[in-house]
């Protein structure tokens, strides 16, 4: 049995997470997918990276678990990156499930291409909470472009508008690199929302890793509500020993 | 119930999505599958790419059909992207199936690789009309790779030499490129009709593409005869909002 | 009927293919995995690249094989293709299967990373007997990254100390380059034995085999032990005409 941590994405909160632990319980683990500072609806958005950091940490710290694989997604990959930095003695193993790996000093903004980032820097400034939200479209082709429209429709309801401040901040990451925590790349095979190719993420965010395990499935940066039977089955993959 | 046009490639003819159509229409679609002018045994190769073009508009309003999905295989994706700038308000969405999707101005004879281009450049020149003939140990090594040599030899029969001017034609792009139409790439996975890498499939066509959906699957260039069952679902899954 | 020889990669003796050759019988074939010079528990490891090769030449002429499918697993293609040279006439197609298929003049060694290359001619140099081992956490984790902890282990122990003279000599091959003989690249989709992109299996090596087949499957470069049936049926559709 392993104990697994959920780290949800932009936009997110743990409810999304919600088929995914059902299916980590029934491969025998324990699964927690908490809610990030700042995320999920009718959150306080003025949060910077390191709150929401200290958010999951302390979820760790309170439930007092230890020997966790910690899954970060997406922007959640930012977030175990400094998780494991402050804790390190409670994760067994890191796993990203196309997560972002940034360079050290880098945002997640910085790694993104150009045009998207003046996209979501414009969007934050003209909103009244410095947050961006994700248009349908863009989630329909290239979040979800595994589901049929009804999927898209649902599983993009529960998203609410993302801080940018955490998305902004540039990251000492010169602990996570001395680390030596084992750590996994999830990469589904169609995953488009960031473009494959010079800006993808793999195997541009996975040879960060160095010594790294990695582990591939179809489907796109949403598999957890198109499959997450599938995903939960990887997650195990890409977790153990 | 969705309406597919399937458009084909270089040196095949309507008839090659056969199966493909069948599977479609066994899924509750319906599908068409024309053949462009100059090409099909016997027809006359003295065409240009305009002429490809218009045949198949013809076909889609000769037909009076509207709200298509409008798929393009190799060659195929140059003819529908300008059946689309010709009829944009007939097409729900356009299907490109490891399909070239050219640069404003170019050809397909300057998208494949030099080495490429010049043998057939040459070939069509020694040609008595202009055509070109791909090689039977291309077509059963680079096209119908996952196929087995029946039906390699079986797939390549029906092929017919390919007039070289549609090809070689530079195509005004500019309002294919201003189109907001939905679009999605099919890519298989072991397609090396164009070698991949730099001179790939995917994501070099693809990402030309501005915001499009992207769907894989296992299989060669030629999967409509290797696997027409799997391509109709694919082609379902592109094809739908 | 077709007769395959499996030709092994580095650390490893023609024992790793056990399961891989009953399968390939169970479809009917025959198939023969020799261990080079230089190779398996107990050699001595006194060889260079021209021994590996004239060992499996020997072996295939010693035997009096014909018409055979030479399959060369990561450093066994670098020895397929010198064996192509000396006995073309005996080799009906070339199978890498995530081979190394090197340039002209080229070491082994001169097309890994330059920090892989330099960890291993340290290793090397620091041996009694000029060998190199490839640690265990590298195994686990970039060569059998499919596989359980169990098999992991399983398959780690009966490899042994690698010679490195076969991959520092630099090799001439002209004459391959210059082969005709139909050949194929089997990549498995998860293999980071080398790291995908500017140093990756494919398609840096597999383009440089002009006219090839290309044939995936998922698993990673230890697919002969965490998946040997589904290699076997790989191996079976790379390697007919």
């Amino acid at each position: 049995m392993a104990i697994f941590v959920l780290v949800h994405g932009a936009w997110h909160d743990g409810g999304g997470w919600e088929a995914t632990v059902r299916h980590l319980e029934d491969l025998g683990h324990r699964a927690f997918a908490p809610t990030m500072a700042g995320h999920g609806k009718g959150a306080d958005r003025g949060v910077n990276h390191a709150q929401c950091t200290k958010s999951i940490v302390d979820f760790i710290a309170g439930k007092s678990l230890t020997n966790i694989i910690l899954v970060g997604h997406s922007f959640g990959g930012t977030v175990i990156s400094k998780v494991a930095e402050a804790i390190p003695e409670r994760v067994r193993r890191l796993v990203f499930q196309n997560g972002f790996v940034l360079k050290d000093g880098h945002s997640l903004i910085d790694e993104v291409p150009p045009a998207t980032a003046a996209f979501f820097a414009q969007m934050a400034k003209e909103s009244p909470d410095n947050t961006v939200m994700l248009p349908f479209p863009i989630w329909r082709e290239n979040f979800i472009n595994d589901g049929d429209l009804e999927q898209a429709e649902r599983s993009y309801a529960p998203l609410s508008p993302q801080p940018f401040q955490p998305l902004s901040d540039k990251l000492d990451l010169k602990k996570f690199y001395s680390l030596e925590t084992p750590r996994s790349y999830i990469n589904c095979t169609e995953d488009i929302a960031l473009p494959p190719g010079e800006w993808g993420w793999h195997p541009r965010m996975s040879n960060r890793l160095g010594l790294y395990r990695l582990v591939q499935m179809p489907g796109s940066h949403q598999v957890m509500f198109s499959n997450p039977k599938g995903l939960a089955e990887k997650i195990v993959e890409a977790g153990r020993d």
